[in-house]
């Protein structure tokens, strides 16, 4: 590669943070990390500190970022809370902002990244969900670079490089259709926390592992793919493809499709987000298709993955109700992790907040940060045992 | 598209001459026909004449020519034989030469059109097979622009678009593995001349047909990948996709691999090469992933197709082996539709002439004209009953 980068991983424990350090250990010539953050955990980050040396880290925890201070003492400077995620975005040197936080969280430090005209290497979902339209008004008007993680988006990019947008028929996002796929809708009723974490392909956190088993997650990554590829509602198809080795498709005006497959590994999609337009040589995966028992593709079912229907409406009226949509799963997620409430009471608690929560045209932050809290604060008092 | 493109078609009547047909009859506005060969079907050659108004035609076949001439009068000019062939690469007004012969005939007419600086569109496998190393020093030489018309081919092809040469891992074209792949090796030897020419996928002509159901096809395509985008033999592979919708695939050094599908049609393709780097809205096909069952893929069996494994052998070995080859196939497949020979016999014409034609190094065009003439002659010959 043309000279090493310098690194920050918001979310540096998580599944893509722990990723995109195995991609950094494998070009140690090409990247040097500079920034790591954690929400509480300092055990994980303190080894991470020893191994790469960022200049700062940054723990949300006020309590353990202290704790961690004492123990490491100088060998980098420990930053706490959510400002000093603000902070570490703003001042600290890099090149690529690896933005691999869960939920919400990701939208203001992401904002800062594109202030200073940085490279975003975009995992977090929400950011582009709640706020697409700020976001890539942002991204043209700074001049940052978006380059998406998922691996479905990362497909998609790399299927439209050299292509003109005005040859695209549709974006064909694979959906592995999670472990309730064969399922009927009513036995969604009797779904356990444990058989909804029990994802068939890919090991992900806990969070983003329910939304694959009710199919938000792919309604996200619609959403997603509208603000990321400028696309409308009606250019953004789902397949199922339940071996998920083709992450994603386009389809061309002429009928000719691209696909970008290989078997799923998240450190293929988070190395081209840190190397494109180049590539660097590695051997994580060797996808030899003769291997494969066969590829196979199924229409969504949009009655029994009500949740994948509801991102489709929510990209379509627009406004807030995208941020609505996303805070009420958060919270209905969060609640059914701790068992109280059932599976299929994630959708209906979407339902109600985007019925009592007030859309607002074309939200500025504020609006968007006032929605989030207003339909959190609403959902948790929902469905309570 | 930028402006209207004047075509020449060598070989008009033949599949890829009428799908190319097919193609510009959608697109008036776009391409203008300016010329049409064939070899001596001057019934629809007529046709042809009536609808596109070319300038100039050529009729093979001396006698047909002059009947042609004579019925058409002077709708338009009638040339003959295989200097008329020349004659019309040389001298007549056309942007894109598309070379849709069958077999050795389309190399002097490509040479000419590659001095004129045109775009080749090229459906002429043997034109790279034998004389590669020349054909791509003077594309190189003369600044004229080589695009494939085989759907493999393209496939590659625009699996590349934006990518650099230096990230390709391998090119892995796949096959159909023609009506034969779950045949044993020895019931080969009882194939009938309608069995070889029952492809599963495809329609096309006989001796394509045959070159699929020996997988000589494959390997006529992995020389012409071979020059097209110079890789070495152990950067191109072949995999048994009997589904054809993935006409071809690349693999990146970083593991990422990019495939290219769409249900079988040859207009695709030639479109893609007429309009190239453009895309042109149509609807030959919609392929629509989930109406398929799967798409499988199989290693394919050299020791059963000896002809893949042969292609292979004269790809490493260079010099006029693959003429060689080239030549003895198609005199060893002429005489399979004759029912002169058994299909096994087909690679043994070929092993019986590579063992007797003398192998020139870097051969310039007499050496490969005179490497095909005496092959031609030695291989006519050969296991006759």
């Amino acid at each position: 590669m043309s000279s090493q980068k310098n690194i920050l991983i918001l979310g540096s424990t998580g599944s893509i943070g722990v990723n995109t350090l195995n991609v950094i250990r494998t070009f140690p010539d090409n990247f040097n990390v500079t920034g790591l953050t954690v929400n509480s955990n300092i055990d994980d980050l303190e080894k991470q500190i020893d191994e790469f040396h960022p200049e700062y880290v940054v723990v949300i925890d006020k309590n353990k970022a202290s704790k961690l201070q004492k123990r490491i003492k100088d060998k980098c400077k420990v930053l706490s809370g959510s400002e000093g995620l603000i902070d570490i975005a703003k001042n600290s040197d890099y090149d690529i902002m690896v933005t691999a936080l869960v939920g919400f969280a990701g939208l203001s430090p992401t904002i800062e990244g594109i202030k200073r005209k940085k490279r975003i290497a975009l995992a977090n979902k929400e950011t582009l969900v709640v706020a697409g339209e700020l976001i890539t008004e942002m991204i043209y008007e700074y001049g940052a670079e978006l380059i998406p993680v998922d691996s479905e988006h990362s497909a998609i990019f790399q299927c439209l490089i050299g292509e003109e947008k005005e040859y695209i028929e549709k974006l064909i996002l694979t959906a592995s259709g999670g472990p309730f796929r064969n399922w009927g809708k009513h036995d969604l009723e009797s779904v356990t926390v444990d058989q909804a974490l029990a994802h068939p392909n890919w090991k992900m956190g806990n969070k983003i592992t329910i939304d694959s088993a009710t199919m938000m997650n792919k309604g996200l990554e619609v959403i997603e793919a509208h603000w990321l590829f400028g696309l409308s509602k009606d250019k953004i198809e789902v397949v199922v493809h339940p071996q998920s080795i083709i992450h994603s498709m386009v389809e061309f005006i002429d009928g000719s499709i691209k696909a970008q497959m290989s078997l799923p590994d998240m450190k293929l999609p988070i190395q081209y987000a840190l190397t494109f337009p180049e590539r660097l040589g590695c051997s994580y995966v060797e996808t030899r298709l003769p291997k494969l028992k066969e590829l196979t593709f199924f229409e969504p079912d949009y009655e029994k993955f009500e949740c994948l229907a509801l991102a489709y409406k929510v990209m379509e009226t627009g406004g807030t109700t995208p941020c609505i949509m996303n805070a009420a799963n958060e919270i209905a997620v969060e609640k059914f992790l701790k068992g109280k409430i059932s599976f299929t009471d994630i959708p209906q608690i979407i339902k109600s907040s985007l019925d009592k929560i007030e859309n607002h045209r074309s939200p500025n932050l504020e609006t968007i940060f006032e929605c989030d809290r207003q339909t959190r604060e609403f959902a948790k008092n929902l469905f309570d045992n």
